[in-house]
């Protein structure tokens, strides 16, 4: 979303969810003063991190939106059937809509009529830009030092680690440029490819681009956004794809305390920590070998003294700097990068 | 191609080219009775493998073809300038055009009513099906035993090494199937998907619906045609995705002996056979644990004494049967698939 648009945030049935309603998450933490309301029928009437919540797009009006923000992220990337009818009413009352699943509004035979007639947007963030290729070795020549966040699964704060190591660094004076890869990330920084919807041949490519262009907007530190997991078995291979194209020096490894098998698929375990530090070493390009230098553990739902304990457990299991930079504040991670990478 | 059509097989200026020009020789070897005439005008005259070479598509009709095969891989998967004309020469005298390019030809504003004039077909090979998404569990629960070619780079023999093994299990009255997953395993045998061409995040989904389909045809032993390379710069994340998608059993590590860097890519290193043997077995799903069972060593160009030595020294910096199958036969790789797969 451009910024000072006033939006309206689409989270029907997902407002509550800690998963599947990452994108709203993710806005109302770093995009929070354009958001003016959340959809969401079955809470209509409560509050979400203190944003009203409203039933129907009617509801939504008297907070004057001026564009309408998939807040959710489904598994396949498609809307559920409910959400046509909300879309509908979001593009009839003036509003644009900006979405980031795999589903491309712009395409829709209803909606993109409808949309021209009522002359408002339909933003796909996911669609890939023209003319993406394979890298071209540029990646390799960028000055800028590179950290990439990595995870044991989906959707336990890769992106959110990387945006609070960014604004610390910036606080400290850092030419530092946060690197979307995803459809939140550019939600939220209003720049960068969803890697995950381009073909695949060219996510090592795509990748390339966004580091070239970080660096272009004048980043001398820059935080790649992480996808998915290495361990994960529908998107592991967006997640070595986007490694090894946006050639890191460092990573981070995030990890949500307490979990042991990837969410939504039963019967696959998650390895131990120091096995994805391993791992995630083993598989770095040889021509930019890359190590893991801190571990940002995600303790949300914790008590304070078990998400210490939490914390010290993964530092001594992996010899590696440990924190909740949500909890605790990035300072220490940040301090552990900038030592790894000079 | 469907069995049975007179193909012309397009590969103007990449007919001596063994890395390029690996879908031309993919299918000769496998689908040589097909196969008409080559048109490359760098070597119109000549023969390649025994195949008459023409200048032209116009000298080509004298051969009788019905179909012009694209036979080359180009990187990125675009058709260089001077290919346009040969296109539409093929059109023009009445040639339906089967393409393995990322380039899909059934939509270029030229060539689509050319086709429709001249009442040919242009069949895109990569061109995705409808409906991918991500993998649901069922490739966990196919009955066959199932084997993933992987390798030390590109285009150094996956497919071959797959379709050799395949050929020898069938000759020994196994039902065995060969499962395409790129353009030349396709135009060979005739269904599969290319799965470097659908969207990132449904790379794993896709080969899912490989290893189910290959059951479904009757396969109790599926051989998966690999592709790329886990420390293939621009490749990875395809590689990645096809081995968790395919949930193989046992994996066959491909290279081609003597080569210590990643062609095409300068400055990337091939890591030790030993080390991407344990590569491969750290980073198979925990859910689905793979060994490599043998190495195939592509010894295509050495002298047969430098070939033997090859292989000794592959099987013992590895402690793996290893054989080259197109110089000495499957026979003793299929051995050591079976009898590592039960």
């Amino acid at each position: 979303m451009a910024a000072g648009e006033p939006t309206l945030i689409l989270a029907e049935g997902f407002s509550a969810d800690t998963h599947y309603g990452k994108t709203m998450r993710g806005v109302l933490r770093y995009r929070r003063q354009d958001v003016v309301a959340i959809l969401d029928s079955e809470r209509a009437g409560e509050e979400e991190s203190g944003m009203p919540i409203v039933g129907d797009v009617a509801a939504a009006l008297a907070f004057e939106p001026r564009v309408a923000l998939v807040g959710v992220a489904t598994q396949g990337g498609r809307f559920p059937p409910p959400w046509r009818q909300i879309l509908a009413d979001c593009v009839e009352n003036g509003l644009s809509v900006e979405n980031g699943l795999h589903q491309m509004l712009s395409d829709d035979p209803e909606l993109r009529p409808l949309a021209d007639r009522h002359g408002v947007e339909l933003r796909d963030l996911r669609r890939p830009p023209d003319g993406l290729d394979c890298p071209t070795g540029e990646n390799l020549e960028v000055s800028a030092r590179i950290v990439l966040t990595v995870g044991s699964d989906c959707a336990i704060g890769k992106m959110t680690v990387s945006l609070e190591l960014d604004r610390a660094a910036r606080e400290r004076g850092i030419a530092s440029v946060f690197v979307p890869t995803g459809q939140t990330g550019i939600a939220i920084a209003g720049w960068g490819i969803s890697v995950d919807a381009v073909i695949a041949d060219f996510v090592a490519g795509a990748t390339e681009r966004l580091v070239v262009e970080g660096a272009r907007r004048g980043g001398e530190l820059l935080w790649v956004e992480g996808q998915g997991s290495l361990v994960h078995p529908a998107y592991s291979g967006v997640t070595l794809g986007l490694f090894h194209g946006s050639v890191p020096h460092a990573l981070v490894l995030c990890h949500r305390a307490g979990t042991t098998e990837v969410e939504g698929y039963p019967g696959h375990p998650l390895p131990p920590l120091a096995d994805l530090v391993r791992l995630h070493e083993a598989v770095s390009l040889r021509a930019r070998p890359a190590r893991v230098v801190a571990v940002a553990l995600n303790t949300g739902g914790l008590d304070e003294a078990t998400a210490v304990e939490a914390i010290e457990d993964a530092a001594r299991e992996t010899g590696l700097p440990t924190a909740d930079p949500v909890r605790h504040g990035a300072a220490s991670l940040l301090d552990a990068v900038l030592a790894a990478t000079g």
